[in-house]
């Protein structure tokens, strides 16, 4: 040929033969993507031909660079607390069931002395989203200009928004992913979540990667191929970048949902909640830490002595929130009971996720509304005793002719039994780049 | 769960997967997709799944069973002549370079007594369409409404017209595939056009699929799959289905493009034209007459003796067109000569196919427009003895920049050697149902 061009058919045709897109294939796409000369329909098979053809680590790399660059990257080291750079830190779930972690998290390491800017995302499928719970406190919003951000970084250490600018092709196949089922896919979570963790500004990153039934990767081997992926991803951009391996065969504490969700964490900030949540808070916080340089303050003290509380308080209402208005948990109420006494057996988090999800926690259309009244509450968790008849789970809803579905999905997740479960740790593993 | 409704990204998920999608999940997608609750972006995921998944002979069945369900269904058994049912019988070929051969075949069937209805469609990638040939004619027209299909049926015995409302699913889902390269997939071939051709009102019907280089299914091995794949289709159905399986790995003829093959089609018509042009007119007149249980007239005397052309004149008069203009060869032309004298080799359909396209005759849009005047003329055919210095190929368009992409597309798809090539048999298999 004369003259030389791409055109989407032509790219997806090498992807869906196997072959490995130039980086040139790549930029194209990406930016014709993100500017409509692209269409979603071509997008959709392409991620599908990515979905079951896979991707080289070049390609991942290219692929998550030409999305960086499909909008701005947030830079704050002009920002000064005391004459001196912020540590600038942030954490990221591949996301889970009942992870609430972000909302202690952050004030902990607020209260520690680092700097928390975090872009942060909506529920997937089964899995919640921060900003889906944190939405649940009255008034709190997450569409801040770079501005704010900018203003509660300098002021008190924390700012928690919605992409936005950042990255705005994975916004877009973000959406599509969810609609086309292709949203469990290695590259494809790797190149969306550091897309997004690359541009919002932070000089370290600690990703917290789920294992197991409720995790999106569903061995232990891909789980931990994605963390080292991303892992390379980050310390490849320049950011301090490790992970965590962690448990989410069963769901993290005992509440899952949006309002529920956030009222536990507002538990675990006043020096309680239940241990698996405080332990992950505590773990994540002292990687974090770690990575940023920041020592002087053990985590744990922040949530004994209130301090951590405080910085939620001051993020909270730097965000509109407003925390004296009542959580607004679901209006209707249904329980679960125990059909016999015995050991409250293994909790599938799927199972509780889907259930949350049928609630109306979540979406079933991008852009829909959640509920933030909807959700679960769990009052035996795995290995403890249970008396026959007594409540096992509180689902919670406004629109109560979702019972019978979210009944149905939680069914075979849970069991009484006459031994308890086997007990696995919480933290499998750790990467560092 | 206590109710059970489908959703696209659980049906997707299956096929992408590996799995066997039921009866009630394809009704349930090609009827959401016809409807517009599937979307675009979720049908060229499912696409893309379904090429690198394949499907099941049960479920290419249901799936171009719900797609002719997502239409009308043609019935034109009260149709009498001479007091007689018509004896309705259609032809279709998989898609080939040069391939007009409907254009003199129709005629010939219309003048041995047998009546065509037939759907035709416009051109797909590399390959010719045979509206986007007809519509060459001055005023002619293939969109016309089932009475005048009817009535053409019932006067003169033939009709060729846009699928229109048969298969409005295919019709979405055939658009979605040319931009999605998702149209080399064996059930999503055999499938579209099946739903379309067994929604046309044929009793009979033979299939002309394709093999070699300038075909969509690259093996003979597919090729023969796909023969015998919408063979069984169309026996289920209850329309008696044979299959010719022929040579696509030349170009049909020495004419290629719109106007320029109605112009060789013509000389056909008139007694004349290549060789294999009219062996495989009359090889597929024959099958087409034998499955429609037609007897008494040999189709080579129609060509010999006029009537053939007859016909021709009488459904185009029908439909619109005026054989008396000229025909609307490009205004620019350029020529390609022998660089050296001997023999010229193999001619390479698809090299052919893409110069043809670059020229203007085929489409990169959808519903984008085509030049009628595009098109290759072949002096010499492999074989042929040449001279240094004289014409090979003269090329036509009505945009005399492409001339370059064009000629380039070419170059690689011929050669002139010492030794002629390899000779090969035109009709290669039979496959009847």
């Amino acid at each position: 040929m004369t003259e030389f061009t791409f055109d989407a058919p032509t790219v997806i045709r090498t992807k869906r033969d196997g072959g490995v897109l130039s980086d040139a294939a790549i930029d194209w796409v990406i930016d014709g993507y993100t500017h409509g000369r692209v269409h979603d329909e071509q997008m959709s098979a392409l991620l599908m031909a990515i979905f079951l053809r896979g991707m080289t680590p070049a390609e991942i790399a290219r692929w998550t660079a030409a999305m960086i660059g499909s909008g701005e990257r947030f830079d704050f080291h002009d920002l000064r607390s005391n004459g001196k750079p912020l540590a600038l830190v942030d954490k990221h779930s591949t996301g889970g069931v009942g992870d609430k972690i972000t909302i202690p998290l952050v004030p902990v390491v607020m209260a520690c002395g680092a700097a928390v800017p975090q872009a942060a995302g909506r529920g997937l499928g089964h899995t919640g989203g921060t900003l889906d719970k944190l939405e649940a406190i009255a008034g709190f919003t997450a569409e801040i200009s770079k501005d704010q951000i900018r203003q509660q970084l300098q002021d008190i250490g924390a700012a928690i928004f919605a992409a936005g600018d950042l990255a705005p092709a994975d916004r877009k196949i973000y959406a599509l992913r969810d609609v086309t089922a292709t949203t469990e896919s290695l590259p494809l979570i790797a190149s969306s979540v550091m897309s997004k963790k690359l541009a919002e500004g932070a000089d370290a990153l600690v990703l917290d990667t789920k294992v197991g039934r409720g995790a999106f990767l569903k061995t232990e081997a891909e789980s931990r191929e994605l963390a080292r992926t991303m892992v390379e991803l980050g310390t490849a951009h320049g950011v301090a970048t490790r992970a965590l391996l962690t448990d989410m065969d069963r769901p993290l504490g005992r509440a899952v949902g949006n309002a529920v969700e956030v009222a536990e964490s507002l538990d675990v900030l006043a020096g309680g909640g239940p241990d698996d949540v405080v332990e992950l808070t505590l773990a994540l916080a002292r990687e974090m830490l770690d990575a940023a340089g920041v020592d002087g303050i053990d985590p744990a003290d922040t949530l004994a002595d209130g301090t951590a509380m405080d910085r939620f308080r001051d993020l909270v209402s730097a965000q509109g929130g407003d925390l004296s208005q009542p959580l607004p948990i679901g209006a209707h109420s249904e329980t679960v009971t125990a059909p016999r006494g015995g050991v409250m057996g293994d909790i599938d988090a799927m199972a509780v996720g889907l259930a949350v999800w049928r609630l109306g926690a979540g979406r079933s259309t991008p852009g829909g509304r959640v509920q933030f009244g909807a959700g679960v509450r769990i009052h035996r968790g795995p290995g403890e005793p249970v008396a026959a008849g007594e409540p096992l789970f509180t689902l919670y809803t406004d629109t109560p002719e979702r019972f019978g579905g979210a009944i149905a999905e939680l069914d075979g997740g849970w069991s009484v039994d006459d031994q308890p479960p086997k007990s696995r740790p919480l933290i499998i593993d750790r990467i560092v780049g």
